[in-house]
């Protein structure tokens, strides 16, 4: 079958965008380049753009997936100069200027790359079965199964160690994300589960929070690291640092010689570049990440820009971070540059504007830190709270968050405590059964 | 390992009813034991009371799973004689007086047996997997992963024939069920998709819903199967009465020697009842339901009633239908009969007050029929929408269903438009690729 349609649109004459990846680095490119005298096609292998800074609470069943998430479609329909694909890309060809997805090849004229970055396992990906990361919908949803099912094994496990390593929650890696599960877990456990259970206390349970390094949060200020590990041992969760995991099983995890027996492991730690980078041809730092041009193309090739979480670019010294607003300005730019360069313009390089940094902890715990200006605690949640519902995709998932955030502060309860497996029809879903039980005397 | 604690509770002289599935009997019978001198163990192998009437605005996008389930643990939060134990029954033995689960058992003085009913393939049950039926939430989020893909995969199909399979969707079997997904997937595609794509018109779906019957609604009134019909028509549904089913497959399904080719297809043809029935050597009817005994107990054994989608009554010559309003009457009544038996009163002979039937076609369609009133069109569908919301538990779902539907109303948008799959780790998920496609010319 030949079709050339889908490569230039009705207007083979205007030149073809291809973005790689509609997160914020694709969504900020696409939204710049909705309506100018280009054919754009968006491929991503889900139908969604999600707005990761709020996965972790549907992984701790405060928000609904769809809560976060919205169709690529959707947000670009009134662009009819784009095109939507739901697709796995499977290479790049710098060479020939074409996308190879699974049945077919794209060409281009111009290429955004922003497919972004996974969890890295250090070399472990043997354990990620065993203690699965937080980057996509599914990520979530298996995350918040494994937690809420932990708190039902306990309830019906008889055997006191078993029951104890059911309430025991390991998070690796005192990231932001690792910092927001741990707060948060613990917040469930002491508060929303708290009188649901008979035989358990849910308030028992042990919130483990494990890094290699000596402090949380490294990225931040020391002082703003510290009051953020205060924040944490205040919301229970225990904070131990220098803490290198060795070994990961499904019944718990190693320091060294230390055993830990813990039947939820939730993985924070490590971040791998998409493997897309590697085709490129161009040189990669070690986690993976295309370094790129002061334009942030690659070497030779000024129409292929590496954007977002892929990319590798230094400024005044410091690797810009891989952080959504870094990512939304890396998007924009690279479109308005491919603009320019249509219109003859000569290129400016790319020149990040650091606007601070943000991590919540729990309730009303968080830290801030805006440009040396530094502060934790209430004023700092209440920012992080203001600046994620204005970014947060459209009205209506505004309101939604808004409604279930209002609802979840005042009552402690969380509107999404669900254990969904997958669809097996007819086998019907068993649920979990790794600990004993036996409810008849003898 | 021995323990009592679970069968008996901390009140070893208080009888112990075990209650078998949280739909909406077990719930009513939960709700009327609560706080009273009674201990209840409450089993079910999901962690959540499901509203099913409205499971279909799931699998449609409308609704997320969070709003039309609430974790059963929760809504018992305050009564503490009732355990809520996550867990597969394997087998009731009434001679014993014991539930069997996966590891262990649980002895029990009365037993309420509401386990429901599943889909029924007529003894085909390898289509289940090409025509997944509705009764859970993990059905509603295959159906909606199905529906959506098949329009993105029509998008990314250059080959015509292809791509009209993928925008054709089957609906098997013309009851409440089937209607419901008929008229809203007709929306779907004509209202809520069609300027999101660019290369289909998705209002070009064809949706099909095939009836073995001579009508729709067969449980109503001839006239208003006649106007849910039309309603049907007018809304863009192609509705194919005597049609019944010979063969179904991944491409599409036959009718007699017709073929239809339909890359989605969904069944909402049969029931059958949980197979727990057989165990308890009970007579059964041929759908498998349980045939109790005036009080919804089984012969021989008072202490055992089997209440729901499960059982088999008669009343005036005429079944109790499955309906939600029939299951939590039966519930209600097991849970104050066994109460009136411990206080040395007399049974009553259960008495089903019928209501009326309702069903909803999509926006502003719907037919009623309250004992002999019958009605349809827009006066239905309001009474369907203040039923449901009414019905629908807690406060907070409530309050959320009515933003979602009014928003829907107003917007044709629908919130839930997500494609996810099952949860593969680092084997990253794939778009669906049944479809061949070639994007450069040759």
């Amino acid at each position: 079958m030949t079709d050339s349609s889908i490569s230039h649109g009705d207007r083979p004459d205007r030149p073809h965008v291809v973005i790689l990846g509609a997160g914020f680095a694709g969504l900020a490119a696409m939204k710049v380049l909705g309506g100018k005298a280009v054919d754009v096609t968006v491929i991503d292998r889900t139908n969604h753009h999600l707005f990761q800074p709020l996965l972790y609470q549907v992984a701790t069943a405060a928000l609904n997936p769809a809560d976060i998430a919205m169709p690529i479609r959707r947000i670009v329909r009134r662009s009819k100069n784009i095109r939507v694909l739901m697709g796995e890309v499977q290479s790049i060809d710098p060479e020939r200027r074409v996308v190879r997805l699974d049945h077919g090849e794209i060409p281009y004229d111009f290429l955004i790359v922003a497919t972004g970055a996974g969890h890295s396992y250090f070399g472990h990906d043997e354990w990620e079965k065993d203690a699965p990361g937080l980057k996509s919908i599914e990520d979530a949803l298996e995350i918040r199964r494994r937690v809420l099912s932990a708190f039902e094994v306990a309830e019906r496990e008889s055997d006191p160690n078993r029951r104890q390593a059911a309430l025991t929650f390991a998070i690796i890696g005192a990231g932001p994300t690792g910092v927001e599960l741990a707060g948060t877990l613990s917040e469930v456990a002491r508060k929303t589960l708290a009188r649901d259970f008979r035989r358990i206390d849910p308030t028992q349970a042990r919130i483990l929070l494990l890094e290699g390094g000596p402090r949380v949060l490294a990225a931040y200020p020391e002082e703003l690291s510290e009051s953020a590990r205060k924040q944490l041992e205040q919301l229970g969760v225990e904070v131990r640092l220098n803490s290198r995991v060795t070994h990961i099983d499904p019944e718990g995890v190693n320091i060294g010689d230390e055993r830990i027996e813990a039947r939820t492991v939730i993985w924070a730690a490590g971040v791998a570049a998409s493997p897309l980078a590697t085709g490129l041809g161009a040189p990669l730092d070690k986690a993976g990440r295309v370094k790129v041009e002061p334009d942030l193309t690659i070497p030779g090739h000024a129409e292929v820009f590496v954007v977002g979480d892929l990319m590798a670019k230094f400024q005044d010294g410091e690797m810009v971070p891989g952080v959504a607003p870094a990512a939304m300005q890396a998007g924009r730019y690279a479109a308005k540059s491919l603009l320019q360069q249509i219109a003859g313009k000569p290129r400016k390089p790319f020149h990040y504007v650091d606007k601070g940094l943000l991590a919540t902890i729990g309730r009303a715990s968080a830290v801030a830190d805006l440009r040396g200006l530094t502060f934790s605690g209430l004023p700092a949640w209440l920012l992080w709270l203001f600046v994620h519902l204005f970014f947060l995709i459209g009205f209506r998932n505004r309101l939604l968050v808004m409604i279930q955030w209002a609802y979840s502060y005042l009552t402690y309860d969380r509107g999404a405590r669900l254990i969904t497996t997958t669809w097996h029809g007819l086998t019907q879903m068993r649920p979990e059964t790794n600990g004993s039980e036996s409810h008849r005397s003898s």
